[in-house]
């Protein structure tokens, strides 16, 4: 009896040690096994292809044994997960999350530590995580490394970056896996702190695509209480290993069970609209914490910042002199500070006029004369705005137009100091009714030997978003490590710039004609990005005719963008003069929405174009905005997203047709047309332009 | 005519080259010389004898060229400062800061970097400093160490603690220099985090005496924006060098002109009462930045503490219960945990009843379950009492009753956790009107990779510091770095601990007699410490039989050390039921002040034996103690410190004929006197005895 028993387990035990589930529409089969060393192993399959070969999988702990190997099965479950959700704000009023789970508890034979792995298979995608449940046998623990790899089939096209511990502000290298080498990147390209720890390592997401046709993205969703991953990559066997940001120390994440690692995620179709369309990355956080949620908005917004990009003002008042430690009344002013009362005031009539919701002003707080590239501590402190900007006289006038400021707290990378003075900071913008700040970290980290994507770091800037939901302010990062969706958890976390914002176009190589192709299939898979769009003097020669400096783009693809780079914060980046001057054209930032009902993506692909169309939140307004890279296109887009029986009026914001982003960027022409579902419309992007159309249902 | 200048620059050069100033008596002089090689060296005589050898100075940057050789001087300056100040609080009510001083003006070479060196020479000792002046040569520096060299001319003996850059928590060994030797301490002391660099490396105050009988003392004084230097020692050639604390990547300080370092301080006298009285640190601070100091007052208090120490009662609230982030309703009561509503209101009954100032409560707020050992990031919130205090009918009943709340804020070493969190818990602690808080800093920092010593947590303490006086809150930090005078400049910063306490007898080898003999002569040099004397249950097996732990002490030397442990913040640190059964005794403590107008040390002998006589600020009473190490001691008091013409009855509290630390450590008697300045009274203490007197004027 013993026997048959011993039998009955061994089978039972040999079944568990192998597992497969498959996606809602079968067309993703993910495999698990354990291999003859109890190691653990994960594959994929789409359309009964292999995509991820047998990858291995685990942990490894400091001053412990490594959970990557001599485990037994415990138990498998699976389950299948299948509802809607609103999110706050969004690209869809509804979002679909709908998946089959299995989760594979696993025990070391040793140690006898319980580690489980998650695996979700949603329609477009994989993601799996760790979880490390309560027991006696792990309750604090070191991560020193991760083992999860991605054990490719194909020398894909990639789309990547370098994997760089304190900056993803990089312009985007498209070769094939076997071609990415950092030490061949241009790194004259305006990054100010760098930190890269190989030749071979890239950043996530990274979007890629097979030479038959099949798209691949990898990436990590619900960074929390963990450092970034970045991956490693074998450019000749085209496997991807884990590379978790280290600390200052080297060790990677101190953990306390129970607990569970970010998901790990893998997109995969053969139509990229499924990629760039996907809200899997949202999915795999959690609900929002924020009860009420009433005081989150989306927000157009006009501001103090370009001006300085294009050096027409500076954000310091007193030039180049070094404040150090002495106080702002012993500064001469320079003449060129921006972030003067008037010059504000002439913002909020801007912002009142043309119907925006608020005004930023950088530069409004003293510290600007010493505040860069020195690992300086204490640079600014939040509270005290220079002699020329008067906070109050700001704060009357902007309400008085019905206008709201919007606060900026550039940390310079001085965490410490920044996390001291919060409470203080959040106080002052409460005092001054500021419903909203931007964020900076240009600089190196301190506490000293901390990276911008390190498990710290992490949680400096999703405490930012909890502590300032406490406040109910809305916050916008810059140079933050990119977001994994845990605007789902704490909407208030309204945006992050996290990537090659349009700014390095005023003083850098810039940003090429693809780049804002490739963002919405990976920097936006995580969360909406601050990019400040709407630049209609491209060339920086027209302020200084000795730079050759442009945005890399045309006007009307300025304008696309509000529709192509989803975000509930939408900046309309340019100086008011200059879209005063071209009025008509700004009519369309004027219009377009920032938070929406539906989105559909109509054409895409990576590096090449991107075509969407979007329906205001609450509204039958559509927009659309079509982009194209350095090569002009023409395409035709059916209207059958439009209401039945419904005539909108179309006004269409088009390239001219001699316009080109190098040559002839502002030329642009405008057409209205009226339309019904059933119309189409020509698409004629030129070079490094783009269209973009508003859709008003007609009564 | 162009060689004689020259012959005179050169003439003028080789006087500047080498200088002397002496103190005000003339006993110390001290030298400085440049070296060949335009190598900056010092040299101290005492008493025409040489105590200090020709030493090196000179800092060591990183990715700069030293600042340690090649220069030349530029200028000297010599001034005379003599003026005398009144502390806030202290151990008299005028300071005389009386010293002449030495500015050497430095280039060097090559670089044209300037840097001065500072010396002050006092009657009691001789102290130096770099000083950074504002140049375009230097502005933002990384100090990678420090050259300051002491190089000593005998085998002193020494009483030294290891250089521990994470504790000061030690016994002190007592040793010939030549037997210096980390790694021969039993480390098994109790002291839960430890970080000893090397076996030749002692911590500074370090207290010596040589074979003639000459005593010195290298400590250092206003430690602001710098690490503590700890001391390495040649123990061969007797010379000791700077050794700074590291940060997380082992860098020692970040600095940016004009600055300075701390003062490095050498005293010397062949009478120990100079030393022990000494206000030299203090001199050299800054005086206080506080300009209404109305609200900083001396304490007296009790607390819910002890009892915790003794195993009587637990800090947490549901015994071994786990609490990681559950709710704390979710936890069981253990029915030991000490703060309690109801044992809160016992202390303030006693409190009140016996003239206390303030109550301390440890243990009221949740985290306590799980706080300590696994270097936990977010243990206490410092605002959520457990669900069995309290607070606002606590805060009621000790307004009724007049008594202050002392707070307690453990971090746990989190101080990243602390910092985010320090406003919140000050705005708490003001809407319960707490005017004080114990802080604790308990376990391994974070951020990770720093230690309590180096730069960024001195800068920590001192924030702290600062950032409490904005919200009139007094601080007595625990396991901090040792204060180097600081609560000259901030007289809030009331105390601090920063040394082996009276609690390391409760639960371990604890401290031998001669511990408070020598922490006078070490870490009191640098500001008040809470040593929380007053215990009066001796043994440990008072409480559980089966224990051994004990205090080193009699109980009249308890009540001694109130006297030779200065601080404006005094324990009595025994539970109110052992004070009641020994109530005669304890009228000393009610009666004994804890700020003065004058202080007179009649005899000191580091490791041995303190006398001294303290005169009540603001009043004609005066208090003496008498401490003495394992040996019994007898002695007589001459009492002319005492008013002419007034009367006083003296309340002599002193040990049985019986009494022994060990043996019969509770044993005492109380005899009366009455006495004038011409009275004499004879001193009988026990082996690990002392004697306590109160000198109250007969009207």
């Amino acid at each position: 009896m013993k026997h048959y028993l011993s039998l009955f387990l061994l089978c039972a035990m040999s079944i568990l040690q192998a597992q497969s589930i498959q996606s809602p529409s079968n067309k993703i089969i993910l495999n698990f096994k354990l291999g003859t060393n109890g190691q653990p192993f994960y594959s994929v399959n789409y359309k009964e292809k292999p995509i991820i070969l047998e990858s291995a999988l685990g942990i490894k702990l400091k001053e412990k044994a490594a959970l990557d190997a001599n485990f037994e099965v415990m138990d498998t479950k699976k389950a299948t997960f299948n509802e809607s959700w609103k999110p706050v704000l969004g690209e869809q009023s509804s979002i679909l999350n709908h998946y089959n789970e299995l989760t594979v508890s696993l025990i070391q034979k040793e140690t006898k530590v319980k580690m489980n792995i998650i695996f979700r298979v949603f329609d477009e995608g994989v993601a799996f995580r760790y979880d490390f449940p309560k027991q006696n046998e792990l309750n604090y623990f070191i991560i020193s490394d991760e083992v999860s790899q991605f054990n490719l089939t194909d020398n894909y096209k990639a789309f990547w970056i370098p994997g760089d511990f304190d900056s993803n502000e990089y312009e985007y290298n498209e070769t094939k896996l076997s071609e990415i080498d950092n030490s061949k990147i241009d790194m004259n390209n305006g990054i100010g702190v760098k930190s890269i720890p190989g030749k071979y390592i890239v950043q996530s997401p990274l979007m890629m695509k097979s030479t038959s046709g099949l798209y691949l993205n990898i990436f990590e969703a619900a960074v929390v209480n963990y450092p970034i991953m970045h991956l490693n990559v074998d450019v000749e066997k085209y496997k991807l290993n884990a590379q978790l940001v280290p600390n200052a120390i080297g060790d990677k994440a101190y953990l306390q069970t129970p607990c569970v690692s970010p998901w790990r995620t893998i997109m995969i179709s053969d139509d990229a609209r499924d990629i760039v369309g996907s809200k899997m990355i949202l999915n795999l956080n959690e609900p929002s914490k924020i009860e009420d949620t009433s005081w989150i908005k989306p927000m157009k917004y006009v501001g103090i910042w370009w001006e300085m990009h294009v050096g027409k003002a500076t954000w310091d008042y007193a030039g180049s002199q070094n404040a150090q430690n002495s106080v702002t009344k012993d500064l001469l002013p320079s003449g060129k500070h921006g972030a003067t009362t008037e010059n504000t005031k002439r913002y909020i009539d801007f912002a009142a006029k043309n119907g925006f919701d608020g005004v930023l002003v950088e530069g409004w707080n003293v510290g600007w004369e010493d505040w860069f590239g020195n690992w300086k501590e204490e640079v600014f402190d939040f509270v005290t705005p220079y002699p020329d900007f008067n906070i109050d006289e700001v704060t009357a006038y902007a309400k008085a137009k019905n206008v709201k400021m919007i606060m900026h707290h550039e940390t310079s990378g001085s965490v410490a100091n920044y996390e001291r003075r919060l409470d203080r900071a959040f106080d002052y913008m409460k005092k001054y009714d500021y419903p909203a700040v931007k964020s900076g970290y240009v600089g190196k980290i301190i506490p000293r030997g901390e990276f911008h994507d390190g498990q710290s770091m992490v949680n400096h800037f999703n405490f930012v978003a909890r502590r300032a939901a406490d406040y109910k302010i809305m916050i916008n990062s810059h140079e933050s490590s990119r977001p994994t969706g845990y605007s789902r958890t704490y909407p208030n976390y309204i945006a992050a710039e996290a990537a090659r914002g349009n700014e390095f176009n005023a003083w850098s190589i810039g940003n090429p004609p693809m780049h804002e192709t490739i963002l919405p299939f990976t920097r936006l898979l995580g969360g909406p990005m601050d990019y400040t769009p709407g630049i209609f003097e491209i060339k920086m020669s027209h302020y200084d005719k000795s730079k050759t400096e442009q945005v890399h783009t045309t006007l009307a693809k300025q304008l696309a963008l509000y529709v192509t780079m989803y975000s509930p914060l939408q900046m309309a980046a340019d100086l008011p003069e200059n879209y005063e001057k071209y009025n008509d054209a700004f009519q369309f930032i004027k219009d377009v929405a920032a938070d929406w009902d539906e989105s559909i993506y109509l054409e895409a692909e990576p590096g090449d174009y991107l075509t969407v169309v979007r329906k205001e939140k609450g509204k039958e307004s559509w927009f659309l905005g079509a982009i194209t890279d350095e090569n002009a296109r023409n395409s035709e887009i059916k209207l059958d997203f439009l209401t039945k029986g419904q005539k909108y009026k179309a006004t269409i914001y088009e390239d001219a047709n001699n316009a080109h982003w190098k040559n002839n960027p502002i030329a642009y022409k405008i057409r209205t047309m009226i339309v019904t579902t059933k119309s189409k419309i020509k698409l004629k992007l030129a070079a490094g332009g783009g269209t973009a159309i508003s859709f008003e249902p007609i009564k």
